[in-house]
Order: C-alpha cells, then sequence, then structure tokens
C-alpha cells in the first residue's frame, strides 16, 4: 500500500497526478494547438500567446515521454518533427472543454479560436 | 478592438485566459479541497501534496483578487480566515471533474479522494 502510494509524485488523488503532467500556463496550450490542426514548432511558436521556445521544447519532450503526443520525423536535415495526440492525449480534449466554458463565461471579452480552426 | 485585446494577458483564447489563474500545480488543489469541505488554511496545509506555505499563501491571495473564492473572519487575534468558493469557482468543479475522469484513466492507481470526502 505505502509503495503504490511513493510512486506518485505528490499523491494518488488524478487532480494532483494529472496537474503533475499538464499543470502549468503552457501545456494544455500545446494540447489546444494539436486540436486545431498544427503539428510543427514553428506552427506552435506561431501561436498568439508566444511560446518562449526553451519551454516549448521542455513541454513537447514532457508530454512525448508521458505518451500524450507522438511525434514523426517529417525532414532529416535538419531533422524535423511533426507532432500528433495519442488516444491519451485526445482524452484531454474534456479539459479543454471546461477550460473553454469557463473562460468564456467568467472572462469577458474571451472567445474561443479553436472553433474556427478545427475542421 | 486592440485595446480589448491588450486587455488580456495573452490571448483571448479561454483556455488561456483560465490557464493565466488557474494553470499551475497548486491552484486547483485548493479549489479541490473546497469542494471537499475544506476552509481553513491549516486545513488545506494538511493535504497529501503538502502545500509549501508561500506557495498556499499566494494562490489564496491570488483567488480572493480573481473573485473565485470570498474569505471570511472566524477569529480575530490572531486575525483568521474560512475560505469559501464564490459561484465563478463552483464553475470550476467541471474542470475539476474532466481531471478526476482523465487521471483515474490514465494514472495507474490513482484514485479520487474527493469521493470519501464530499458529503
Amino acid at each position: 500500500m505505502n509503495k503504490q502510494t511513493s510512486s506518485f509524485k505528490r499523491s494518488p488523488c488524478p487532480v494532483a497526478c494529472t496537474l503533475d503532467i499538464v499543470g502549468d500556463k503552457w501545456t494544455l496550450l500545446i494540447i489546444r494547438d494539436l486540436f486545431s490542426g498544427k503539428k510543427t514548432y514553428s506552427e506552435f511558436q506561431a501561436s498568439p500567446e508566444k511560446f518562449p521556445s526553451n519551454i516549448l521544447a521542455n513541454r513537447l519532450k514532457r508530454l512525448v515521454e508521458n505518451n500524450i503526443i507522438s511525434k514523426t520525423p517529417y525532414q532529416t536535415n535538419p531533422p524535423r518533427y511533426a507532432y500528433s495526440l495519442t488516444d491519451k492525449g485526445k482524452d484531454l480534449g474534456s479539459v479543454l472543454k471546461s477550460m473553454v466554458s469557463w473562460g468564456e463565461k467568467h472572462v469577458h471579452g474571451s472567445k474561443a479560436m479553436m472553433k474556427n480552426k478545427t475542421p
């Protein structure tokens, strides 16, 4: 029992476990961008929130390690990768949706951009 | 139009706006604790994730400033406050629920503690 508990970063609470992976200001914006059809580093960099490049690289690496996104090389010299959501990553869609609802309701003037960009 | 856009910290995207307020590893754990019936600083401090005290104080202040929680003095010497969710804060329940679902599905052994503690 103790052994199992100690495998968690902070606690077995699923909210804490989820925040251990996506609990920051940037990670879920990458997930949002992938849902809206973006695939490459330079496409993420073009987002209006202006990801700092070290943070973008770090978060992409962590998302791949956590099997939330996968990366596939599309060019070898220099190496370039296309990123896509795994099924585990797609399941974060419900977290995004609840944030869209909350933001649109409570932050004056907030407006979903995803609606215009998703097919 | 530009004037309105510039009132946002990063962009008008409701996901970004929500993350500007609750996008970190700790804030939503305070909301979780309030949903589970906790009210005071010392009750939050007793949570298994062990909030660092400077972070707990900072997040409570920010949540009050953003009208997500309210505080009421229950003792004057020394001053002590009881915190509660506003309607705006209660609306974060759907964000928590989606994280509970994701964590329980994708983090092995993760288990909601809220179920046992909410009335």
